[in-house]
């Protein structure tokens, strides 16, 4: 059994910092970088694509709405075409960021609403799929395991990450309770951990899962990673970083 | 005796439109694209990279400060740091939509108060040219003819070509006069058509100019683009699309 | 019977012009200015301002989504506490252009997916309605006619005026059917001026309608506004600026 | 002797924080509340506003430049036109959130750059004054002591507030050292509650001192306001909310 630890990195902007990328990255296997709609800039950017060279961990875009404000947690209702183009500009933004400083793009993973809304929508899923797939067809789309995303991805010959949160409680179809749902953000280091095991030795709805999302902006966000990290571990799980296949 | 003739394209945004990019493409060799920081936006973007492969013109990336209400032509003052990124990214960002269309970017010229400050602060112009040269060596970086931004881009070993202004007034150093000075645009379609050829046969204080600036955002854009052409193919003068060498 | 003509003006931003706001102010009774969220910038809208003065026609506020690409069309979802203080921003930034020249405020309409969606939400639209309760209970709420907009305005004791688009197809309860639906915007001056006089006539639904919209951005738009307001003078309709009672 | 402390507050936005506010509260006698753009957003200036009545702090609007990623810190070059209407709309937008608590706005006082640039340009802190005029000549003006801001609100009528740093570093001639100059910020806590007293007690440059600047967002902030407010009191300084006279 192996699995790849993801982190949402680079969330913040300008004169605000969000996250303790620098304290996760010996933790994590993959950072998906923001790439400024949503939270970040291109300074941010650079920085986290360094920190995550620096630290052997893979980089992919962690494209978002244009909502810096709601942190691309609203749900905008997006064209597919509109979709389509979001995800390729922020892609290329952060692509040659990471060209610059030598560093290949390995994945994508769409943040937040944009995320949710793709999970559920097929052709939302579908646009989000064809970006990434005319941009280059070695980039793995992270996607919630089992959902739209994973699905249109592998109809556009994308390789897949099917993904899940130990932090995070799910409804029983595999879908994710919504953040606003109380008790659905789970914050005890011990059950998280757990989760963590049962969920890669356990699949997702029948869906085996190929990497984890753990957080940087939580508190006890290092002590979880770690926690998270040991348990796979202890529980003869290998933390390795995901590639296209 | 050739030159290239460039245009700034694709400056719509959303519900706005400018300039008359689909009549021009027919007269001109090269598109700068705008890149959705002073003008345009990803599905703007899209439509003029797609209109420039159909007629065969170059695509070139055209960034410029992030500052929508002021169309780029604010000046803003940038560390070296942030105006190297903010050209990484937006240069990344038109790159994946020419891609996802097949089509290669050729060139980078920077825009507005951007073109300006870099054409006249060194270090503003070598981070501009470290930008470009870090994503791509291949590429043409388009500046004011003899400006400190076509010195930077030698020094880091980039293509150059140097650029001029038919519908401009020069002042006696090779520089533009400010766009807020009386006279200084050039309305007059004839007069515009006599600069164009005197431009390309005496060059700019001593720099051959490799490419000249028409505008589709003006009065008369059409017709006084195919009066530039028309002059200089009637002088001897060859249109062709500037390459890398 | 009498009636208000009001338009949505001073949506141009920056470098961008939209609408023929000048020619029409000599047709309309009452302006809703936009408030640089989905459209307009400061500069318009005083303009907008001093122009709609110097015509004796009302002043009101038009807030949006934050979504200039979008023009304020896209739904977005936003929490009752967001929508109150996004409307309170937006209200207060026209006022203190307006108080700068002179003019007080007559109204407020939300714009765009802010109004569709407030127009079917009962809780979008106290937030809305709260808002501007808690500016000034003088100012009159514009909303679709009959809607959850009308009725929250009614509950926190705003004056309303009931809106009816005689260039926009209804369905049989009252609502307007989607922009993206063929056949919902009506192109006909011929037809939309005799709408107008129906929807005066008539009402909607059962409500009485004290304020008709014509739009400054469509095609033929002065040909429309002044087809509309002879025809309802034509037919006995006095044409006046809405006012609170 | 008296003085009053302002402080700039309301820095944070959406999904990031700034600032140490609500601890700051009882040790100042003036909030200035950012207007969403160069930080802040109505949701973080409405939680500002309540707090500062909670604390009988005054209200004031601190518009800056639209730069958020820049935190309003870099220059803008802007017309007295834009100037003049990009303070009106931020000072509106404050003011109808402030009034919706009913909360009276007491003064303004320009962030970063606008503030450096208008303490020394005098066309545009013509603007900003005549800004701030148009709307209530009851408002005042905090500038810094002796600059052209004070003398353009002067002209224009405004009450004003010369303002001294106790935590930076001064030129000969009363102006500010830059930012960016090694030395210009003092940290140390006894040196900045020594300057506090001494700038009240000699003024700068011959100019009286009305109010002394904490900040909220620095290291050590809540300690170094206790200690400015402590050494003003027990060398027999009142520290007193300022008011129009």
């Amino acid at each position: 059994m192996k699995v790849d630890l993801n982190c949402d990195m680079g969330e913040g902007f300008g004169r605000y910092t969000l996250g303790v990328d620098e304290a996760l990255m010996g933790q994590i296997t993959s950072a998906n970088i923001a790439c400024a709609w949503h939270a970040g800039d291109p300074l941010v950017m650079n920085q986290t694509v360094k920190r995550a060279k620096q630290w052997g961990v893979n980089v992919g875009a962690h494209p978002g709405h244009y909502d810096l404000q709601g942190f691309g947690r609203r749900v905008i209702e997006l064209t597919p075409e509109e979709a389509e183009l979001f995800v390729l500009y922020q892609l290329g933004a952060l692509y040659a960021i990471a060209k610059a400083n030598a560093v290949e793009l390995v994945h994508v993973k769409p943040h937040g609403a944009l995320y949710n809304q793709a999970s559920a929508n097929e052709a939302l899923a579908h646009s989000v799929a064809t970006a990434i797939a005319r941009f280059s067809r070695n980039l793995i789309l992270v996607g919630l395991a089992g959902s739209a995303l994973i699905q249109a991805a592998k109809q556009v010959g994308l390789p897949v990450a099917n993904e899940a949160f130990p932090d995070r409680a799910y409804n029983a179809d595999g879908t994710l309770m919504p953040r606003n749902v109380p008790g659905t953000l789970i914050t005890s280091v011990e059950a998280v951990a757990a989760n963590a095991v049962r969920l890669v030795n356990e699949g997702v709805g029948g869906t085996p899962i190929d990497t984890l999302c753990v957080h940087s902006d939580t508190t006890h966000a290092v002590e979880m990673a770690q926690a998270v990290r040991n348990a796979l571990l202890a529980n003869g799980v290998t933390v390795e970083r995901m590639r296209a296949y």
